[in-house]
């Protein structure tokens, strides 16, 4: 990852609005790296990434951002710079399964996933072992029925000490309370284990089987109250026939799960995604 | 196509039920240049097609049809010979839009698919002018409103006049009465515009864009009293972002319901497909 | 296609040079609609295509691009506009085979390629009758062994006189000549039938089969005088197995040539793609 | 992994061949459970494999099994059978890299590859580590240009000792000497890291950038004397453009590659492949 900043933005569409934002850059001899936009003409917004080399910046990285304020505040966007390189402090949640948690790890020991784990947190202490090969803390969370909430809450009170940006879902096999999605609003990214919206809900292999359906998928999506309904950030497919028991599904599934999961958390955590509502706008590398 | 036999069957597990086919076969002198088959655990259920080279036979191909049926009953088995070289007669109902009949007309021209299209039927004209040109009747039958149940009987007595054995819905815009899916039941085929069983019925492209996936597809399938719920053929899908327009998809999508559709309609003249309840047993070539 | 200008342009990478182009837009009002970027941070080179709604430029359109001129040649740039809704005046050179003909004739009908046919040329007469039928006129250009060069020299012929823009070889089984290539420089595209650099020269689908590969696929690329070293648009993979003989292979390529070949001609002609040196720049839609 | 035997077995075409395999396995009420077979009419060859519930046999698995030798060899086949379930004794090569290294892990553990890793070996002793973390052995051979010949001695040494049915090349970034391929025949998998055969040789992703290739790829192949050109069992690709610098190419291929790998090692060690001279017919799960 090339030292520099991302500027992630969304604003009402105007004309005009790539020459203010890029001739700020220059203006500040900031060089433009990669630019990607997108002016979403049925709904007259526009959406943009910038990535930044500030190596020949005219001013301290800090002024440059503070200075973006008037365009921005002008532009009426909303608007995010991320300083590079970074790593993004990222939480991990799950439940028995392991290979969404290895498929992470691995990733990140190659250099793709730019975060630092700071704990696996788990309702399970399956994963436990995996979190001490790894080195990382593992939080074994009770929340069986009636421990529920106070489970969850204990959940939030590490994130909080932790000072988390980012919520992995890593086959966490429990619904979020509405409070717990509004508090890390954009920041919780789940795996759910089909072709959203189709299969909704548990069993997805099992649905998928009796369906007969010729392709099974995975999806990565933001988490938000609305069930596996949040913006959609990445889906797999992979095909398949009669010849698939559920259980070859689900085995063939996670090659999906892991591979949409890992392309979502990397796009998110490069800056990649933009929230539009109930979509995601994603400017995939 | 090779001259030949294919039979297509199903049944009850059986131990020693491959031995007793091909043993059936191989005892009057056919070779078998293609076996597939399917034991389904789950089901207990078996399921094959075979390709059988006849022109070594001991007796005549009908002899040797008729004389299956001693094996086939004790079998507890239904099954079903063609002989080859043939083709199915094919209706093609359409309605407006014609990027699937005329992947059909295409497909059959390039010798893909073994099938003798009878007709063309539109409850609008707009594909007169293709029929025209390929030198095929057009039905142009009014079914609005309240003509709908008088059109069907005029499709209906249509098809049996034409002596049907595949009706094909090529973008027919029209839900086919229980009456009309029971009297062809597992002869007619549709594309539904779709990932199925994610957005089902109207608009999928414009749900599609809504939900933000970042995967189209569509659907062949047989069709059942239960709409869009009917056996699967075959499914294809297109990478798709937030750049795609509801018609930018429908454009995309247009690739893989020709697609799905010529791929649907050859295994089903094939003889590569066996219907399970409301799932459809495939055996691609 | 909405109607406007569309900039393509090419030049050493610059620092400001997005807010350079950008600003000139919008010093005249002009709109970007769609605005795609690289910079080659190897190669030290930029590359843009942008999309300009016009309907509120404060100059005329012809204007606005001579305007350009002085900061194009200040970037040392390569820059190329397009008035839009336009068609492409194209030529489309054929053999025997046609479906990749009718994939073309399909897709036009359609309304996904901006493209008006001057006429079909055939160096046998096996494709006049779709010539006839879709109302183009078809010129026989005799060109076996010592007609050769004769043949080309009258193939030019007509393309000048013509006027044509874009030449598509839909499957058209000859080399051309070097001159041929350099008159017409980055205006033709092949459709070649393996996924290259494999299988390069005759008979990719018997060469496939012997190899046993496990996809086989189909490429879209420009022409230039190195046989099948052109400069990549589109490819297009299918997944094949043992067995499937190779007239399987070539009956399941042709899907890849047609969606390749359709590809690569929308992309050439909505100026998605750049020429750099071997390589194509291409903005997909 | 269900209880019973696998029987792979490759001969000459000949009538009735399949009605005497599967009548052999009926009468010792053998249960087909599964049953894949392939003429190859251009050969003249054919393929077959069968998984047999043993359960309810008449004789002993191993008086079955010999009992079959009257058959195959009037059939003139070559055949194998294995006991199920059972862990394939293999050895993993590697140099670097260790990504396919830890897939294989991971699918291990996943209980996809039914294996027993008998150590690993490796040329740099950078896998060291995962070798301890995962226990098990590893031998780091110093082969680097004098000690190259040594060196292999050493390692055909240990995997005789380890009395190894598979070796795994996982990016073993060394060509074997031909009496390696020869002694371990129909053994030895490798993962290239490109579409074969498309950039056969070193830096197939700096090739491929070069190239301007728009899908990059990996190929699992059984390794023979002649590089690169063994018989293929599986090969993945992906989507990539103009964007994507070598290293983007090497990171988006290593999912190539750890996906093509694992499944090239699940067909192998499920019995899935069967070697015919420089293809390979993989009948896939």
């Amino acid at each position: 990852m090339r030292p520099g900043l991302i500027l992630k933005l969304s604003s009402p569409d105007h004309p005009g609005i790539v020459a203010k934002i890029a001739s700020y850059v220059a203006s500040h001899s900031g060089n433009l790296t990669e630019f990607s936009q997108f002016s979403d003409q049925l709904g007259k917004k526009f959406f943009a990434r910038l990535e930044i080399d500030t190596s020949g910046l005219d001013v301290t990285v800090e002024d440059f951002k503070t200075g973006f304020g008037t365009l921005g505040r002008s532009l009426g966007a909303t608007w995010h710079f991320r300083e590079l390189p970074y790593k993004m402090r990222t939480a991990v949640l799950v439940t028995k399964t392991d290979h969404c948690l290895n498929e992470i790890l691995l990733r990140t020991e190659l250099g793709e996933l730019p975060i630092e784990i700071t704990s696996l947190i788990g309702n399970r202490d399956n994963c436990a072992r995996i979190a001490e090969r790894a080195g990382l803390p593992f939080h074994h969370v009770e929340m069986d029925g009636p421990l529920r909430e106070k489970g969850f809450t204990e959940i939030q009170d590490l994130l909080r000490a932790q000072n988390v940006e980012l919520i992995v879902l890593a086959r966490f096999m429990q619904i979020l309370p509405d409070s717990f999605c509004q508090e890390f609003s954009g920041r919780i990214i789940n795996i759910h284990h089909s072709f959203l919206p189709a299969f909704i809900g548990a069993n997805p292999y099992k649905q998928a089987h009796e369906r007969g359906v010729k392709l099974i998928g995975a999806t990565c999506h933001y988490v938000t109250a609305d069930l596996d309904g949040g913006p959609i950030i990445e889906q797999e497919v992979e095909r398949v026939s009669h010849f698939h028991s559920p259980n070859d599904l689900a085995r063939l599934g996670r090659h999906c799960e892991r591979a949409a999961l890992a392309k979502g958390i990397r796009y998110h955590v490069h800056d990649r995604t933009i929230i539009d509502d109930h979509r995601a706008i994603v400017f995939p590398d």
